[in-house]
């Protein structure tokens, strides 16, 4: 199973050779959403970004165990330690018991991910049904002592950790310079250090969501889900954890810390983060109300939006860029996807209907080459597009004659396209059936007029074999006093 | 919020009044699946008779909580106290963990179920993310007395419960009969009466899905995680319980022993089951081998199926019989129903043309309370689409003039379909989007050969007109050495 994939990983701040841990197998661990809003760009980006890791290393034939979490309990508003949780916010809001928020956020989030075509990850495991598995894991960093328990709640004590381990190691933040920064809030006078985070709170008297344990009815800290649930699914190490970058600090720093001070060694061996999507500039997120909702693209419901875009021309539009740098939101530049998008799939049309020749004119393996170069860079999908419209200009030219393909360059030309755009890209065809049905019946109009003025002129035989080409396609006329009416058969 | 609804009451044997213990809510709690296999007709038949409840209660403007379980960890081979975990066994098979046992096929139910346009529950809650809820139950019927710890397993006291409540109330099973029927078991010798069930099991060394306990490292009892899981999201006392029919015993039963011992009272108020799919009068059933799966109806891929059938037929061949009675499998009936469905689609369609006269000549007030009252007789789904044949019946004698509609009616006429048809039985319209594609370019062809006659009686205008009436529509022409091409716009 040799490859030449190579990961940026955040940890090192460089390009790493992808070496899994346990060959043919790879596990990778990706923070999914909170379900407590209807999913907007921001959300498609990682689940984007991570589908196209995820359809490559399967396509590089590796068996890979891809688990995406899906938060449902313990992540606060304003992500800190305390207030209210962002579900049961939500759930006050609308009248629902928390889990009914969840369940209709979870469902809006998976119908939104089969919209883009994103491909479910092999274990979507839930905060809320892992609450044992955390309470060990709090068990054993107690045990080795980097937590206390106040007033039954537990914190983990960063300044202990970082005696042995570093702290702010992935994020390159100092232990000091927090020191200094960090706001000492009121009601986090538990804490010995206001860097120090929860592992398990006491729910307060209104907290609907808690769970028995030995130190309090309560929760569990947002960080600790996914420490626990990569351990549990993926083992004590694993190879790769994905995540948006503005998950760096403190969430990811907290689950590095959690993991190492429970095992004594750290889980993850490649860390990739993808960068945000950007609105004049200025981060889209729920918090900062200017993001649009996936619903909003695809209907083109928003004031920002002049017009409707599809899930493939989102999925096209994320892809244009690399999962490192930004992406700007503007119509233009999602008018420009779904032309790139449109162009890409009447290629793969027009590839069909190419016949070969003797000799080839064109170089098919160069172009195959520089394909799994451009993904094996880090998954440079900006690029591998830049190959792909290479070819559409090779299938444009062959259409139209000015070039020629040989039959095994012609078949090669065809896999390389299924592979990469639909396989590792994951683009599908779209197809508008409401759209269908208007044609459909537009076109039929012009053939009944067809006929009418046949008949107008007296051409029976004519009028008559309309009417049966009509019946062979499957469409029944019926002529009524009003002018002829129609079925399909 | 007056209602006349009257539901057939497992436990009474009779039709009683619907009265919810706290209008406007109804709580409903149903059974849902064992996520080790791909859903198969049997699995649709319980989701689409409570669907059918769900959306009639909505219709009633009822506030519904629905709560539909996956049970994902407990459920063992043969339904018994000993064997392998089903999830487990498939996960064995397969080479996977048991969890991506349990996500794989829940996204093929959840695919399947959103093909028959089930409605999502409120809340679809999982067995082993409840597995806290499941020990404080038990640690519940410890305390009153009614459960055993052995060798740190614990199980439920049958004797010992029928000695106050009475166990077999719903099945109507007699605890002497099931002594003496009962196999003493090997292995089941931790059992003070073959008939007692498990709360808790401790995991052999081997058992893979297991969680701490102060009794062992183990599981919980299948049964125990229904009673809990509605305790927590519908209270103590809750409105109705669904499942199929297999499921009374010894599954609810269980169920309402648990429940009663924890509480002192039973939790549920009504109990509603729905009759099985045989063929050839054998139940349809995964264990028995003779089962169609949901994917093989779709796709006519099955040795028993002389063709494909689309979701929607599903649909309407289950709620051509009443819930309680059993269905059997047979091509036959299976395309009567999917002429039946269709039939029903074309009459929505031609109610859409309908033109309203001055006066009725037919009764629709009439009809709409037959309507209802099928509704109301315990969901009677086969004499409801027998009124709205009845209304079909109407259509076509108004298509054809021989009745007539005033507007009044017309609009009541047609409000009656939407709300039955499509609000309540849940039926929509099926379009084949490859079939549209398929007709397009017929059509397209069909006026291409038009346009050529045109020209080559050389009368550009009518040409020209051709191709602008297609511009219009969505088709652009393109004219090579070849004839004429075409593609969307």
């Amino acid at each position: 199973m040799q490859n030449n994939f190579t990961i940026y990983n955040s940890l090192s701040r460089k390009k790493e050779p992808f070496k899994p841990l346990h060959p043919p197998f790879v596990g990778i661990y990706v923070c999914g959403p909170t379900v407590y809003s209807d999913p907007h760009l921001g959300h498609a980006r990682p689940a984007v970004t991570f589908d196209i890791l995820y359809r490559y290393l399967m396509h590089l034939e590796y068996k890979v165990r891809y688990v995406r979490n899906i938060t449902d309990v313990g992540h606060l508003v304003n992500d800190a330690d305390e207030g209210e949780d962002k579900i049961e916010r939500k759930a006050r809001l609308e009248h629902l018991e928390p889990m009914e928020v969840v369940q209709k956020y979870i469902n809006s989030y998976l119908k939104n991910m089969e919209q883009i075509n994103i491909l479910h990850p092999s274990i979507e495991p839930r905060a809320s049904g892992h609450i044992i598995e955390q309470q060990q894991l709090i068990e054993e960093i107690l045990k080795k002592g980097y937590a206390y328990e106040v007033n039954g709640s537990v914190y983990f004590d960063v300044l202990k950790y970082n005696e042995k381990y570093t702290y702010g190691k992935l994020s390159g933040r100092i232990l000091e310079d927090l020191q200094s920064s960090t706001r000492d809030l009121e009601g986090q006078d538990e804490k010995r250090n206001p860097y120090d985070f929860a592992l398990w709170k006491k729910a307060t008297p209104e907290h609907l969501m808690r769970w028995p344990s030995r130190w309090s009815d309560g929760y569990p800290g947002w960080h600790l889900e996914c420490s626990a649930m990569s351990i549990k699914y993926l083992g004590e190490v694993f190879d790769i954890h994905g995540g948006g970058m503005d998950l760096i600090f403190p969430h990811h720093e907290c689950e590095i810390a959690q993991s190492t001070a429970a095992q004594g060694k750290e889980s993850v061996r490649y860390w990739m983060h993808n960068n945000m999507i950007t609105i004049n500039g200025q981060k889209m997120a729920r918090s900062l109300g200017n993001f649009i909702t996936l619903d909003e693209l695809f209907s083109g419901n928003h004031s920002l939006l002049t017009q409707a875009y599809s899930p493939m021309t989102i999925r096209f539009f994320l892809m244009q860029a690399h999962y490192r740098s930004t992406v700007d939101f503007s119509n233009e530049a999602l008018q420009a996807s779904e032309k790139g998008y449109q162009r890409l799939m009447k290629a793969v049309g027009t590839l069909d209907k190419i016949k070969p020749s003797l000799t080839s004119t064109i170089d098919i393996p160069a172009l195959r080459k520089k394909c799994y170069e451009a993904m094996d860079d880090d998954l440079n999908s900006p690029v591998l597009l830049s190959n792909l419209f290479e070819g559409v200009k090779y299938i444009n030219s062959l259409s139209d004659g000015t070039e020629k393909i040989s039959m095994a360059d012609l078949d090669s030309l065809k896999s390389l396209f299924s592979v990469f755009v639909f396989d590792i890209l994951g683009f599908k065809n779209e197809t508008d059936s409401t759209g269908d049905q208007k044609l459909t019946s537009e076109l039929v109009k012009i053939i009944i007029n067809l006929r009418q003025e046949a008949k107008n002129k007296k051409e029976w035989a004519a009028s008559d074999k309309i009417r049966e080409d009509l019946k062979n396609a499957g469409i029944i006329l019926k002529d009524t006093k009003e002018g002829a009416d129609w079925e399909k058969a």
